[in-house]
């Protein structure tokens, strides 16, 4: 009896990253990778086509069929129907009401294909295989663009008691703070994105080419206008995770996405902050996401 | 074979609610109920003979003994070592480190004696008999001298990933806001409460003997300064509610506690600007509690 394979593709703007591992396999070091441009522009058919062809390579390399697969999972970002494996709208991609799933299914011939949300696939990743390993309650936060998140509530992904799922990033933190991109005001999104961290260091520099990782180095580098910026937001990531480690009492936090890439020198003040504003005391090990970019394909592997 | 009695009772800093049932029983109209002053000033040992005593008249109405009880669960206000049956601190108790039901144990002579935090147990009452019956994923929300709340996920009360509990409450809706008894700033109590409402009474109209039944009751009657106040507040409890919905996604909000007592004045405004900020739509279910005053104990019989 031949070992069924699991295939996990992350559909992002720029990149779409594919990987397939056997079914009971528990490190990365046994993961395979493909990945592909995004097909800027494509519709349905095309993109899906994209997808079948990093699904045919993959399954090429361990010299199997798609009968040897068990499960295939497609993460995306945006709005979707997870129930019809559609993709509502997704912006960023340049879709609008994309049956993914469908299409994804006629080309191979293969009924189990899921669709599942970019941050809760990077969030089961890091549960099945990272940082989040063995963790009953917890979540996974991106510091990207947005804030995307996921949680894990009695050691499963917690897809929203309407199945709608979470959305940890459009909670309100400063209810008279800045319009968010949701309609709502005031969001972790807005204040804790590398986006905010970006645009503030923009204004503080008068430089339109200030980025989060510019400001971050120069805070790192003693730079002062740098460390007030840098130390504004971990005030706001700090007040983020503390109301949510408030109302959910979790094991671990898990910090991904680029501003996290920037280490102790974020960890560590989260950390102090997080510690004097949360309700329970002492707070839980907030950490370093561990798969990197590959999160996402890993965890849609397991959906 | 007899059946089993439950028992729950609930301790106030102004009353003790008592109450009794058999097992099995589904609705309110079955459950016996004693209750009695709180003992002001009084030390563990005074406590627990109060509460003896309520377990001993319930059970004479039943002509039963301590033997037909199959679980008592005393709610209690404050922090409390859940595992331990220990009240660590209860202000508004004046009780410190009081090993309440290991007393209460002795007394009775029984080993099946468990603590729950107040809010929690009202909460509980609303999901076996109330407002909260066959719901998978939701909350109440006590909106009194404080705020307090239990979520339900997964059919069944949230303990806590860590079993500390859940504070609602102490969740974070304005970062720049008041500083709240915990420490913290803007945290939804500070907002929402009871409290809240009378102090910014007090403010506007310059009267120390607004309560929050009275701005209330101006501003139904559409006295404009009330209106003003009771609109602002209106504005905080939908950001609190929405900012819960946008992480867990619920089916089913239920609002206790004094101030929910306004019915619809109260719940058509929230509901509006709750679906306007929640990022899902349409939003569930925003409805009045259904046991009032006895939702802590019947809920405490369940723990």
């Amino acid at each position: 009896m031949s070992k069924k394979i699991r295939i996990g593709i992350d559909v992002g703007g720029t990149n779409i990253e594919a990987c397939a591992f056997y079914d009971g396999v528990c490190g990365t070091d046994d993961v395979r990778y493909v990945h592909r441009a995004y097909p800027k522009g494509a519709h349905t058919d095309e993109l899906s086509q994209v997808l079948a062809d990093c699904v045919h390579e993959l399954l090429q390399s361990y010299m199997c069929g798609i009968a040897d697969v068990c499960n295939i999972g497609v993460a995306m970002p945006g709005a979707l129907d997870i129930m019809h494996g559609r993709v509502i709208h997704a912006y960023n991609l340049g879709l609008d009401d994309a049956p993914v799933c469908d299409a994804l299914k006629s080309l191979l011939g293969m009924g189990d294909i899921h669709l599942v949300n970019d941050a809760d696939a990077a969030t089961l990743g890091e549960l099945k295989m990272g940082a989040l390993c063995g963790v009953r309650s917890g979540c996974m936060i991106t510091l990207g663009t947005g804030v995307g998140a996921g949680i894990i509530i009695n050691g499963e992904l917690y897809r929203g008691g309407q199945m709608r799922g979470t959305e940890l990033g459009h909670m309100t933190l400063d209810m008279h703070g800045k319009r968010c991109t949701c309609g709502n005001y005031g969001c972790i999104e807005t204040l804790c994105s590398a986006t905010y961290l970006a645009c503030a260091a923009k204004e503080v520099f008068h430089d339109d080419d200030m980025t989060a990782k510019k400001v971050t180095d120069l805070a790192r580098s003693g730079e002062k206008r740098a460390v007030a910026v840098f130390d504004r937001y971990t005030d706001n990531l700090s007040s983020a995770i503390a109301t949510y480690m408030t109302l959910l009492d979790p094991e671990r936090v898990v910090l991904g996405g680029g501003v996290s890439l920037a280490g102790e020198f974020l960890f560590e003040p989260v950390r102090k902050k997080t510690e004097k504003k949360c309700f329970f005391s002492p707070i839980c090990d907030i950490v370093p996401a561990m798969l990197g970019d590959k999160a996402g394909a890993i965890g849609a592997a397991f959906v």
